[in-house]
């Protein structure tokens, strides 16, 4: 296999995200990272350029720069990763997309609905190939998770409690992480509600194959002068009658990253949480408790999803992520050599989207003083 | 310390939680069952009577007849406890406290508003004590965060998750536990809303001390044919501006008795839950997670209520029952002697209201398909 | 059933498992306390009887005198328990045998080997019974896991690992319970060993039904100026070739009262763990790992012994005890009525014998500087 | 920062530590593997090298032929990766060393006494690196741990408890990686105590920072036929006078790679467990136990080593072997720029000595039926 050049917006020095994506992007050795439009700031933009390495002539000053030479390069990337605060998210991407360049993007789709539909409009004409990173439905307890519902093990669907749980920000907080974060012109109108909630959403849909038909949410803001959401609480119904609840939160100390989900039907139970990814509670009715471990006893085939290691030997937050790039360099070099792989579990503009609806329906519902909102 | 006198309405055989209240009544040897009216069936009354060693001239038919002689014998019964179907509360709990005898009663407080107010009218014109076995507020770990939240070790509060997860109605089921639990008649218009739901609503107001102002509820049937609710998804707000979300249910598989109990302020965080009762864990914010436990480093003073035997040494469901049967017997012993405590932490008639208005305010808000209703 | 009279040496104002005891016999409703020689202190003898409301001609000076008096009595007591410190437990309980009067003693069996085979002489002479309170036996999934291994499965069994950290000794301590089982005159030669490292060696047998070997022991003594070991280390064979190791230590920081035990098979796995007693994690080779719960899905006969609250509804440390007086009801109660059980899994003489032959071969293997050693 | 150059022997297709290797290197983007003896068998050499994409020219049938190849290179290998089975180990390396090429190797250092002498003298006279993958060490809480107990944040250390425990050879096995490590001829004399008990033993020394000096150890084999050990019992003492047990077993139905480390000094404990190996509980004497995490609320300098995503964001197994690349790389880049960092906690040829003191003194000592054998 050829291994694929990628781009990259964004992740500049002090970045998060933008390292994590490198990382996941090396971690399985299918990517090369040859180019980059690291920071809006020339000067940052060099200096992060040289520490990785990039050609100095593949270190562009701004994105629509980068997508013209690039798509003119016989060597031009397969794929541009666009890793910058949610308003940055569709001027790249349209750009990207519409000069023939696959896109892989940080979530949410974008700071406003008008930017969500301006990318969703630029994949439609394109032809291009739009991933999300969604990187929790990853973990390979989260695929057989989705298997074994699918398959119904845990019979119809009833109740599907998911909740994500952090505490940096529970005082007042300004590093770069915290100030977009929590400016409206930077991460759209929802806080805690976009840049955690929407994982959690996603994940509950990915997982129990569930259609969200509406949901009723409180949003609140604890700590004094922050202009979004912190804290985020959310009933949800599904298409078929399945009821469920969703909490988000940044302020609930003692919680680094405490993304967790339960789904219960008619036959079984499920259980996880993000922290302890190798590891997921299942109970049939009637049966004990059984602890299924990632590629261990009664692993289904999904649960094997690009194990690199065995049982017991814990995989995480990386190889999860480092995942979503194996799967993208599938289907993106599989389409350049007309191998194109027969599906993929890849999350894409359609959870995008989604995560838009859900967001708007939370402002909407929680505005309205919590009233059922359509999705 | 005088042995107190016990007597009992239910709880004959075949019953669980007559059971229960026996246990705790014995564990710390202050007080002696001598009578009884066991059974709304004769002969299953006898039968039972006799079982547990009643003398057969305090054996009664019925409450109405026992309260009467009770009350008229010099070594009449201290208190009663009254541990019948929730329809049968009202009655018998109102037949002793006119008759001058304290009330201990199982929760929750009766099947209907109606039953509610005249037990409550009763406490009033009477001046005995009534007891309500919220026995989940007795583990002294609940005692302790409670303290601590008072004494402001969380600062102020802003969210409290509360949830009670069981399995065992996750099936059409009929045995004599869940066949009053799932008759309106019996249980009132609520089930799993009235039968755990006021345990999570009151562990809740408990520990946080919060007063609830309102609530917005959906609640669900998931077992076809099934006359009560068996899912209770629930947003609360406190006076002051804590938001709480309540997720009680009985057909959460792979949850046997899952109450669980999490507090986020401003300074810091608690968890607990029912099932490992012998720890709770306690965050400061910037600080390492703490395991308290039991009696162990760090516990409060509150927090060594009752204990029994040294930390590790578990302590469980009955234990924090007894607690109640030994705060009662200090309670009513002292007021005998003249000689009460200067407070007591036991659950009352306040409590049986507000679980009242909790169970009514719940089924009124889903009906109106979710509207915010106050408490 | 009539309720059995029981009488306690030891156990007076300031001692531990007197109270334990006292507790355990009422929990049930099978006995009542009725005489006491409570205390060497006549003192505190007379003021701990009236505590527990025992009538004054029944609460004894000595022990001697009460053997006496009690079997001379129609309504003399059907059993005695002593509570007193190791070093005081053959004398009183050689008294109460010869005066035809069952024994419920604590453990260890007696602090030396003779007056262990005193103890047994007089067992074996009155033919009364003697019941040791190995109260870690008859926690329900103890129970259990005993019968799953009778019944072959985990296979044949390879590998026992066992062990009880405590930390409570690791300083210099001096107060009543720490000042006996420091001094060799009043625990025996052993100080860890003979307190807590018999209750990991009993259940270790109890549980796996295998006969211990020989086994090789390195006794420590951490804290200076301590006259006992502190920490055990000890290697064990078992007929048939299974492979042990059993660690007691009172100095490991940070566990409370943490017995537990693993063993493993042919064809599975069990592990459990004393501090939360109602969850025991069972494989089968090949199968993910089931948690079974006290009396939940899965649970054995034997696993559902006394259960008296349902899965979920935690049971501990007393409601184990308490087993212990239940089935001593059954056993005396039995035997005077001319029905005793068809069998019992009380812990007896034997398990005291064997007990004091593991702590003699611990301090003559490791005084040899390790070398193995017959049980 | 120039990326380094690497070179790999073993790890063909169908091995599986010479994968992890390779993520392992190219996960922090310091590495590119660029030559490699792939397989002894020419065939499986040629494919596997294609398959990662190495030059033709650069995919050697032998090692030795690749030691001089690489060695002549301007642009030759700066390090070569050992991936073969332990008696594989020894030639390679010291053709490699004396080619003046640095060495990382993987556990234990060699199949017999001999071999790993070779190695030594081979380090010894070429001034080479050598690195041994002991990947467990690398683990930030390890590291973390190591830096408090140096710091004294324990006390005096008492007590070492450390297990190792696997299942996947409870019955007879045959694959790859089965066949080698039963193999007396190729895994070494010791077979669980080699392949895991190693690495239990090298943690326990390399946190606790003690020297050990003597041990006595009991070898079973369980599985008929085999003709190694598959389950390992050990006595350690170490200079100063704490004491240890270890376990490792390849036949403990139920853990997958559960490898987990305890300490306990005169003023603190600390327990780990490679599965989770984000959390690392602490308690202080007297004070409530602690969660310490990753990166978390009370991370020290050491703690932080090599963080690549936040606390709540689980690293695992890759990330830790990573962090062994990455720090060789600071080291042999270090040295070919004449700026070698200060110091290294890598383990070296020192640890991969005391481990085959170690292997050898169970073996003897266990042959001995059990005598205490110096370190």
């Amino acid at each position: 296999m050829r291994k694929l050049r990628l781009g990259m917006v964004g992740g500049g020095q002090g970045a998060f995200i933008g390292g994590v994506h490198r990382i996941a992007a090396r971690l399985d050795g299918r990517w090369d990272l040859v180019a980059g439009a690291l920071s809006s700031d020339p000067e940052r933009a060099r200096a992060s350029a040289a520490e990785l390495g990039l050609p100095p002539d593949r270190s562009y000053g701004d994105f629509a720069e980068m997508a013209r030479a690039e798509a003119a390069r016989a060597d031009g990337i397969d794929a541009v990763a666009i890793v910058t605060p949610n308003h940055m998210h569709a001027a790249p991407a349209v750009a990207f997309l519409d000069a023939g360049i696959h896109v892989i993007c940080d979530k949410p789709l974008a700071a406003t609905r008008a930017d969500a539909e301006a990318i969703a409009a630029a994949v439609a004409r394109s032809g291009r190939q739009f991933i999300l990173t969604h990187n929790y439905t990853a973990y390979p307890l989260m695929r057989q998770a989705r298997e074994m519902i699918a398959q119904g093990e845990l019979g119809e669907i009833r109740v599907v409690q998911v909740e994500y749980a952090q505490d940096w920000l529970t005082e007042e907080t300004s590093n770069k992480q915290a100030d977009w974060r929590t400016d409206p012109a930077r991460s759209g109108a929802g806080g805690c509600v976009g840049d955690i909630g929407t994982h959690a959403f996603n994940l509950a849909c990915f997982v129990t194959g569930l259609e969200p038909e509406a949901l009723l949410a409180d949003l609140g803001t604890f700590v004094p002068g922050r202009r979004v959401d912190d804290n985020v609480q959310v009933l949800l119904r599904f298409r078929g009658g399945a009821r469920g609840m969703l909490w988000a939160s940044q302020v609930a100390v003692g919680n680094e990253n405490a993304l967790r989900l339960r789904v219960y039907g008619s036959k079984g139970g499920l259980e996880w949480a993000q922290e302890t990814p190798n590891a997921m509670s299942f109970t049939r009715f009637g049966a004990p408790r059984q602890t299924l471990t990632r590629g261990g006893a009664g692993a289904t085939p999904a649960g094997q999803t690009l194990l690199r290691v065995p049982p017991g030997h814990p995989e995480g937050y990386l190889e999860g992520f480092a995942t979503l790039y194996a799967e993208a360099a599938d289907l993106i070099g599989g389409l350049a050599d007309g191998t194109p792989p027969a599906g993929t579990q890849l999350p894409g503009i359609g959870d995008g989207l989604a995560g838009m609806r859900f967001i708007g329906a939370c402002i909407d519902s929680s505005r309205a003083n919590g009233v059922w909102t359509d999705l």
